[in-house]
């Protein structure tokens, strides 16, 4: 294929994924010049977000062509991807062909699942920063980590920072610059909360303990998928 | 209604609408503790975002509760929102009602049809900003501007940022804070490209002139609107 062939980028999506995890980067990539930004699931039924917004995909899995950018989006409803082989199956493949592999936030511990993590420095949602060694990668605490031709993103709006730097990376810096001109990312956050070191400890405390449930589970899951990958203790 | 009854929250969806401008919102708004934030359209059919992205609204408008927090976003499909009646009346009658309306991007353009922007300090997109006039209102170049209960956020991703900033006046910096920690909002654009004045001024130009046609057909629709609402030159 030629370099200056249209892109063709596919986004996963599924049942409790936080949707901005897959928006952000939606409106990055899909104003690259030429190319196609198609979402792709298990079925083309709707998906419900986490907190209920219904996005319909273009396509099944099946029906995805070859990817040229594969973007892997996070959210509660990872934890059942993780468990399901028709979708690791996917992961692997279309990773396989790709030229770059976007994660964001909890699609990390997907590819994980996938086996796709091993020996790769990478990062995901603080939340889960420490369950990537269960996956065989180094974590790094970055928001955006570019190992060779995967960027990871980290939590959430990472996404549209990780994004960027992809469009940059692949089409260069005035591409990735005139996209966050028509998006006018210029952002003012009011508060800078935005981390676990930057947030009130009280804030920080609470949010741990309203993940508790979810942050135990993916911990168990992760731990099954280390023994199922041999990686040790 | 008691002031800490769950909010009843409501975006505007319509074919050509950005979908950040309704989704990065949407991340924000749907996370307050015991709101429900649904999206509302003319029919229950998926609206196409202006790259492809399709969404689901949840009711039609006629279906919609009297709402606490009206938003409406923007995105090109904002032209033939100006012309429907049954929208801009929708928006007079919710906007009333509601303790809080988030205008995000062009929104306030479809505001400013309904003759909601009269006398008011507002802000949009950079490439719409010398239209606010046309509609009564007092332009103010910042990325998020509050008069009274009306909150405009300028364009696309400061949707963001002024929804941060209506759950932190309803309900309080710590909630804001805690909805900031759990979206890992700590931005870092990899470029300082996000405005007119800070944009390399070869890719201002270039956007500026890949948005012609459009910024003419919205002039268009301004200089009618003011004709209509006796506004003017």
């Amino acid at each position: 294929m030629s370099q200056n062939a249209p892109l063709v980028i596919g986004s996963l999506a599924f049942d409790g994924i936080d949707q901005i995890d897959l928006t952000g980067p939606f409106e990055v990539l899909s104003r690259l010049p030429g190319a196609t930004h198609r979402i792709y699931a298990r079925s083309t039924d709707p998906v419900r977000d986490v907190h209920g917004l219904r996005i319909v995909p273009d396509a099944t899995l099946d029906d995805a062509p070859r990817l040229d950018v594969l973007h892997v989006p996070g959210g509660p409803g990872q934890e059942a991807l993780m468990h399901d082989e028709v979708v690791l199956q996917w992961l692997r493949q279309q990773s396989a062909g790709a030229r770059r592999v976007l994660s964001v936030c909890t699609g990390a511990l997907v590819l994980g699942a996938a086996g796709l993590l091993r020996g790769r420095r990478a990062t995901t949602h603080w939340n889960s920063f420490h369950l990537l060694p269960c996956f065989g990668a180094e974590a790094v605490d970055q928001r955006v980590v570019v190992d060779g031709k995967w960027i990871f993103a980290a939590g959430v709006t990472a996404g549209i920072d990780g994004a960027l730097r992809l469009a940059a990376d692949m089409l260069g810096d005035t591409v990735a610059q005139s996209i966050q001109l028509g998006m006018a990312y210029a952002p003012e956050p009011p508060f800078d909360s935005g981390t676990p070191a930057t947030a009130p400890a009280s804030v920080l405390a609470a949010a741990r303990a309203a993940a508790a449930e979810l942050t135990a589970r993916r911990e168990a899951t992760a731990r099954t998928v280390a023994a199922r990958l041999g990686i040790g203790s």
